[in-house]
């Protein structure tokens, strides 16, 4: 397997022949009945039994999508809703993605400066250095915002570049309010998104970052807006792979991502959370399936898949 | 007791007469001999091990200071260093602080979108809402990072608004690289942070934010750089109270925070971490107090207060 982050992406983007990527954001009110039915599971008002109820979901989520797409976004936010318990199981599912031969992406979007990067670093990207967490996996790449410049990202980096792990550099968002500050003109006549992608284009060129692929471990995550501007993102970041938010319930298309793409269909890698891991709440397949919500998860990941295979082909 | 954040913050201020918080940013390696030399605590490897350390560490400093400051900054990065044992652990603390009468501020800088910025409101800001964890009380207010905009900043303004907290969004970083993006100039004329201040400012006057003080729920994180451009950010922000870092160990002054307040000593809380918290390495208080550790750190934080205390007089 290759050692560098982006190389190994791309290798399991060609083994399942789809640039895909499920996240996973449960929230418990909209979990299938059968699951919070269980007369264990059925109460929302205690956190531990809502979140045992909530990784019963992950890990069958987990189970069902593994063999489509090559990686999975855990949202840390849905974790820590149930505290420490929360996180407790969010590295679990980290060790299930991991045995279910996924990258695993652990969407944390951490950010601060110096000591306390170093800290937010060690803790949501690294192998945990403990005697007693040497059991544990941690997660090929997350997430970072770089509110505060290279400092708060650095740390991120050098980890990445001693553990072959991936960071997603938080570049343009996919909310619209976002444009207040992403879409903004500088002086200099590029937006905001463009300016902080000339910087992270300058940290994704630094030594022992790029891979054989031409990728580096330094990647940005990229809203598709309009096609313009995202193809200007592209050109300003050749090495960064693209991890694109936005698709299916946000109202993002297929075609809305092709500017993301280079020619030969790498640099991107596009993300489905709603629209797949509640495809049994969209009556499209609650016709087809009734009461299968396992079945509709796994249909609504395949036409996922097939959307964007119309629109980027994987040579 | 007031029930706005902001005329709570500032009760407590005159209270105690200083605008001071302590900031808390436990590295095992820098504890104290006699807390790590103790056998049971004496294994940095071990992350319970350390982690009990570290709490009985910071345990000691929080009662230390509570005399002395209105408010400490607890920083969750240090905390989750030790995983969820750790989130258990800087939950542990908040208890301590409130009952110690401390305004416990979560430094947790905090960011995303839509449902997402929804759940890290309810986990880090809010009152725990679940049954099992009735008796646990939230920090008073929380920091944020406002990369998208309102949409992820505007879950954690609801919640404050409803259970009487505070917000402060991160508006100006004390670190040289966040000049990058900070000090950048637009279009418009203005940089980039007199450009966010702008934003925060229209949030901070939505309607049930703003108390009796005339300070608002949304306040601002404001590290002090060259006093002209700080003054231009307090002209911004005239309702948000400045939580200010970078006195200290970061190299800021008394000299330097004086633009973050208004005339009448009102509008900021300067927070100082290591030059406080790790007092018992520098040989001032060492010469003071050879091996005194708790005895260094009650010295540095009357000090900071002095210092303080010379330019911004509390009325």
């Amino acid at each position: 397997m290759p050692e560098n982050f982006a190389d190994r992406l791309i290798q399991a983007v060609k083994a399942k022949k789809t640039p895909t990527c499920v996240g996973i954001d449960p929230i418990y009110a909209r979990l299938p009945a059968e699951i919070t039915e269980n007369r264990e599971l059925n109460d929302e008002s205690d956190s531990e039994v809502a979140l045992d109820a909530v990784l019963e979901y992950c890990r069958r989520v987990i189970k069902i999508v593994a063999p489509l797409v090559p990686a999975v976004k855990i949202n840390s936010a849905f974790f820590e809703r149930y505290y420490w318990e929360g996180i407790e199981g969010y590295w679990d599912l980290i060790q299930e993605a991991d045995q279910n031969g996924l990258i695993v992406i652990g969407d944390c979007k951490r950010s601060d400066i110096g000591s306390t990067a170093e800290m937010y670093a060690r803790s949501a990207l690294a192998e945990p250095d403990f005697n007693d967490m040497d059991s544990l996996t941690g997660p090929d790449a997350v997430t970072v915002v770089p509110y505060a410049g290279l400092d708060g990202v650095k740390p991120f980096i050098d980890i990445a570049r001693e553990e072959q792990k991936g960071v997603f550099v938080w570049v343009r968002a996919s909310n619209e309010s976002s444009a207040i500050i992403q879409e903004v003109k500088l002086e200099s006549g590029l937006t905001f998104a463009e300016h902080m992608a000339q910087q992270v284009d300058a940290w994704s060129r630094d030594s022992g970052l790029i891979g054989s692929t031409g990728y580096s471990t330094v990647g940005a995550v990229v809203a598709a807006r309009d096609k313009d501007s995202t193809a200007r993102l592209r050109e300003l970041m050749p090495h960064c792979y693209f991890l694109v938010p936005g698709y299916g319930a946000q109202g993002g298309t297929a075609d809305d991502i092709v500017p993301c793409f280079k020619p030969d269909g790498t640099g991107a890698i596009v993300t489905a959370s709603r629209s797949v891991i509640y495809a049994y709440e969209d009556m499209k397949y609650i016709e087809r399936f009734p009461s299968e919500w396992d079945k509709c998860i796994e249909q609504a990941c395949k036409d996922f898949i097939a959307d964007i295979s119309k629109v980027v082909r994987i040579s």
